[in-house]
């Protein structure tokens, strides 16, 4: 063992993201990685909308999803500096919207929880609605505007951090935590083989959509007839559909739910049933008895983890953080909610 | 040029088909494919339907129709035998189903018809329907069974014709008619470009799904809030699900179309929506201005061609008749009103 050498376990978007910040701070780094596209950034839509994600009683999380929201676009610029990736950083601003008015019913009282902590959400009408987002359908009864969510491109995020590691990537599958040296866990629902934590894999299937660029502007996140979806589009036409959640470990895409991700997206923007359907993808997010990630000492590592719907925006934070205890041994405040000891 | 020759441009179920024939007459063939399964056989659930596909107004075409299923049982025990491959020829019979009253009134019309060009057409109330298929939908209107209605697999009908042919199927793709020999024209759309004659390519999507084999075991052909929508269950648990129709000569996977068959599937079939999605296939199926094929001479050459919808159904007899052309000269009557003369 060699004095500040570190291996982190997972080569996702959270463990290269911890990865990279150790390097800058002076560490030797091995990324172990069993190669592959099958971490949940995959499928990951790429918002980073504290205001559209915020859920009740999520006080805490949506704390650290407000710090990590602040902290994107300097980490999405240095990205780009350093690789001259463009990782897809976009600052049109939120969409959420209801289409019956049971639904907007239900998406009022999350939108006044999410004033309460102080998160910009400011309600719309059908025509105030339709004048940000035309390709929005005259059918919906409301909606309304976080103008400070964003969203990025998690498959360019992590094609960026990939270029910037290089060989300190290593392709190897890992069955136990490697001994001898410090080890930073940051193995998605793996997580959960390798240190008796619990962290469940979480089943989502998203849809890829493409067609004309800037038929759609702003990611869209909606309620139609009870069916939540969310809409993402990007800049080359690509319009991300997502996602549902279910307690399952297989891979398969099931018919009912593409249908049902197909019929809410069109039932708030009719003319992606235009669009081409080029893409279904199956991943797992990890996620965690009370759904907030793993941060910090666990026994002899270090976990990051257990991120559920939240990897991508929390991955900032989580980095900076989990670098600093890493390589300077300083637990920062921020971290005491997560720690994986609330589940030992 | 060798007396007995014959080359079969197309390598399709319908050129195949031809080729297989010709052979058993001793000729020498030749099949020109550019390889692939770029045909219309490899989307095609294989319904052998006339009392399912007969439209109004195509009297001429249903008697070749139904003379054409007449030979199927010989023609897939035939290919089981000279190769060991099922080709999962299934004799349970079809269901046609209405959701509302309104596609019930649809349906009733075209039933009459059937039942005047003398095709085996019962109706049934809803829970008749239920009784024979107990994965349809308690929220029929109602139906029909078509006791003489058949299917096959055309993807296994393909493999077998292949494995009989042989090295006869030269993997080249021909820009003009062969000169010096003898040749049937069997390319499907590309017959239009080798002819000029006018064969159109009619975009077809099908989806495959899969699931518990025998939960679905009838074909099904229905019509779900005016969409018309067939179901074709394999013994494996697969479902076809078809099929779209586009005058349109791209192969994109269009979302709405996605999302309109598998809703005119989940409303005639709940537990479809369990099923996996496993495949999107977009094909072109040959048309001609009346619909029916091109069968026999025009100019230097034989045509066998633009059987649109039917080309499953209708390779038994258009294999026949076309061999004793080319082999003996013979036009059998049957031939008459489809000769590519009528467009000339």
């Amino acid at each position: 063992m060699t004095a500040g050498e570190v291996v982190v376990v997972g080569g996702g978007i959270i463990g290269l993201a911890v990865a990279w910040r150790c390097v800058q701070r002076g560490l030797a780094v091995t990324v172990h990685d069993d190669g592959g596209d099958d971490g949940a950034w995959y499928a990951a839509a790429g918002m980073l909308a504290p205001a559209g994600e915020a859920g009740f009683g999520q006080d805490t999380l949506t704390e650290l999803m407000v710090e990590s929201a602040g902290r994107w676009p300097a980490f999405a610029a240095e990205l780009a500096r350093e690789t001259g990736i463009d990782v897809g950083y976009d600052s049109t601003g939120t969409l959420t919207v209801a289409l019956t008015a049971d639904d907007l019913a239900e998406a009022q009282r999350l939108w006044a929880y999410r004033r309460s902590l102080g998160l910009g959400v400011s309600p719309l009408g059908p025509s105030a609605l339709r004048d940000l987002e035309p390709a929005l359908s005259p059918r919906l009864r409301g909606g309304a505007h976080a103008p400070d969510d964003r969203q990025v491109d998690p498959r360019r995020v992590v094609a960026a951090l990939r270029a910037i590691l290089g060989d300190a990537v290593v392709r190897r599958r890992v069955d136990e935590v490697p001994a001898g040296v410090p080890v930073v866990v940051a193995a998605g629902s793996g997580t959960a083989r390798l240190t008796g934590l619990p962290v469940r894999p979480v089943k989502g299937l998203v849809l890829r959509l493409r067609g004309e660029p800037g038929v759609l502007r702003h990611v869209v996140s909606g309620w139609a007839d009870g069916r939540h979806v969310y809409l993402v589009p990007r800049a080359d036409g690509e319009v991300i559909v997502g996602a549902t959640q279910e307690e399952r470990t297989d891979h398969t895409v099931t018919a009912g739910h593409v249908l049902d991700l197909l019929r809410a997206a069109t039932d708030l923007v009719p003319v992606l049933g235009e669009f081409d359907l080029v893409e279904t993808v199956v991943r797992h997010r990890p996620a965690t008895p009370d759904n907030a990630p793993l941060l910090g000492a666990a026994g002899d590592v270090i976990v990051a983890a257990g991120h559920h719907r939240n990897g991508v925006l929390l991955a900032p934070v989580t980095a900076d953080l989990i670098a600093d205890l890493v390589a300077w041994g300083k637990p920062d405040p921020l971290l005491d909610a997560f720690s994986p000891g609330r589940f030992v």
